[in-house]
C-alpha cells in the first residue's frame, strides 16, 4: 500500500480512522457519487443575490459563466451535492456568443442551461416543463428595455436598449446605437456584466414563480410574429423554417419589406 | 451502524473489508470525487464511431445532445471518471437551436461544449486554445455543404445544402429551399440527425488533430467577412459589432447592397 496519497477517513465505529491509498479512495467515490438524473433539486434563490454573483461572474468568466454560477453557485451554497460536482467553468465556452464568435447571447445560453438542469430531463414532458421557463427568458429578453438591475458598484452607468433578437452581436450592436459607445470598449464590456446580472436576476425570479406552482408565460410571441408564422411556421403553406426568434428583429428592413407579399 | 444500504469496501489490505453504511460512503465519495479543473483529458477517438454515436445520440436527445455525447460517450467508455460524472442530459437542452427557438444550431452549440471541455479552462490562455478550435468547426459548418457523413443505416437519404450561418432557423430553412422538404417533416429531422453525426465526426478529427500537436484552422473568415470587419469589427472606424458568424449569411439581401456605401 502506497504512503503516498493516504487518507484518513472517520466511519463512526467509535473514532475508528482506517487508511485508504488515494487510487481506492478514488474507486470508491467514482461508483459511489453518481450524478442524479435532471432535474436536481431546487430551492428558492434571492434574485439580487443572483445577480450580484452573476455581475462578479460576469468578470471572471465572461457572460454564460456568470449566468450559470449567479444560479448555480447560489444552489451550490445551498443544497451542496450534486452542484458541488458541476464543472461550472465548462459554461465559459458561451462567452461573446459562444467562443467570442457573437452568436447566441451567453447570457441566455446561460439562463437555458441553469433552468434545464433545475427543471427539464431526457424525457420529453420534462422537456415540456423547461423549454416554455426558457423561451420566455428568451422572449422577455428580446422584448424588454434592458439591462433594468444596476449593480450595487458599477464601473460605469449603462443606458437601456431593445435588442429584438438573443443574438450576441445583434445585442451589442443595438446598445451601440442607443449608447453612441464602441463595441469593443470597456464601458461595452461593463454593459454586458450589467445584462449578465439582469438575466439572472430575471432567471431566478421566474425560477421562484415555477418553485411556487406559479410560472405562466410572461413574454410570448409578438403578434408580428404569428403573422410571420402563420406562412413559414409548423403546419402552414409553406413550413420553411421554424423556431421563436423575432423575424423582425432581423428580416423586414424597409426595402426588403416591399418585397414581401402583403400579408 | 446501519445495516441498511451497507457497502463491502476493499482496502487492498491483505484482502481485509469493512463496512461502511450507505450514508458515511455517500459523505465520503462526495469529497474525495472533486471533478478536476479543465481541460480533462483526452483521448484520440474514431471520428465515424463518434458520428454513429451522435446520429442515435439525437434520436435520444436531439442535436446538441447527440454531437456531445458523440465525443463525451466515447471518452467515459475510454477513460472514465471525471467523464462518468459529467450530467450529459444537460446538453438535451440545446434541442433546435435551444429550447426550441431555433437560435444557435444545437450540432455546434454542443460542438463548442465538448471541444472546450477537452481543451479549454478559465484561465484565458486556456480559453485561447480552445476557441480557434471551436471558431473553426463554426466557419466549417457555415461554409460547407452538409452533412457530408452518410450514417451507417439511414431512414432516408439527405441532399446537402450550404447554411451560410450558425443558426438553427437558417441552417433548416437553406435545407428546406435545396431539398423542397418541409420543416417539421421526418426527412428534415433525419437531416438534422445527419448533420448531428457530421459535426460530431468533424469535431473528433479536429480534436484528433489538436492531440497530434497539428490543428491549425482549417475554415476562417472569407474575404467579404473581412471587408465588413475592416469598418464594423474591434478598431474599426464604426467598431459597431463583433463576432465571426458570415455577415453576407443574413445581410445584404440585392436590395439592402444598394443602399450600404461602396467599398
Amino acid at each position: 500500500m502506497k504512503n503516498a496519497g493516504m487518507l484518513a477517513v472517520g466511519t463512526g465505529l467509535g473514532g475508528l480512522s482506517l487508511s485508504l491509498s488515494g487510487s481506492a479512495m478514488a474507486q470508491v467515490a467514482e461508483k459511489q457519487a453518481v450524478m442524479p438524473d435532471l432535474p436536481w433539486p431546487y430551492k428558492k434563490l434571492d434574485p439580487e443575490a443572483a445577480a450580484e454573483d452573476a455581475y462578479a461572474g460576469y468578470y471572471k468568466g465572461k457572460c454564460c459563466y456568470g449566468v450559470f454560477e449567479g444560479i448555480v453557485g447560489q444552489l451550490r451554497k445551498e443544497i451542496g451535492f450534486p452542484y458541488t460536482m458541476m464543472p461550472s467553468t465548462l459554461f465559459v465556452v458561451g462567452q461573446g456568443g459562444v467562443a467570442d464568435t457573437a452568436s447566441l447571447c451567453g447570457a441566455v445560453n446561460g439562463a437555458a442551461s441553469a433552468i434545464f438542469l433545475v427543471t427539464g430531463g431526457m424525457d420529453t414532458k420534462k422537456r415540456d416543463v423547461a423549454y416554455p421557463i426558457i423561451q420566455d427568458v428568451f422572449n422577455w429578453y428580446e422584448q424588454t428595455a434592458l439591462p433594468d438591475y444596476r449593480p450595487k458598484k458599477p464601473l460605469f452607468e449603462i443606458v437601456k436598449s431593445v435588442s429584438r433578437s438573443t443574438l450576441c452581436h445583434v445585442s451589442v450592436t443595438k446598445w451601440c446605437k442607443a449608447s453612441g459607445v464602441k463595441a469593443f470598449s470597456k464601458e461595452r464590456s461593463e454593459r454586458c456584466a450589467w445584462i449578465t446580472a439582469t438575466v439572472a436576476k430575471y432567471t431566478a425570479e421566474t425560477l421562484n414563480k415555477y418553485a411556487d406552482g406559479a410560472f405562466t408565460m410572461a413574454h410570448s410571441l409578438t403578434a408580428a410574429m404569428k403573422t410571420c408564422r402563420s406562412c413559414h411556421d409548423e403546419g402552414s403553406k409553406l413550413e420553411n423554417t421554424r423556431g421563436m426568434m423575432d423575424c423582425g428583429g432581423c428580416h423586414f428592413t424597409p426595402k426588403a419589406k416591399t418585397a414581401h407579399p402583403k400579408f
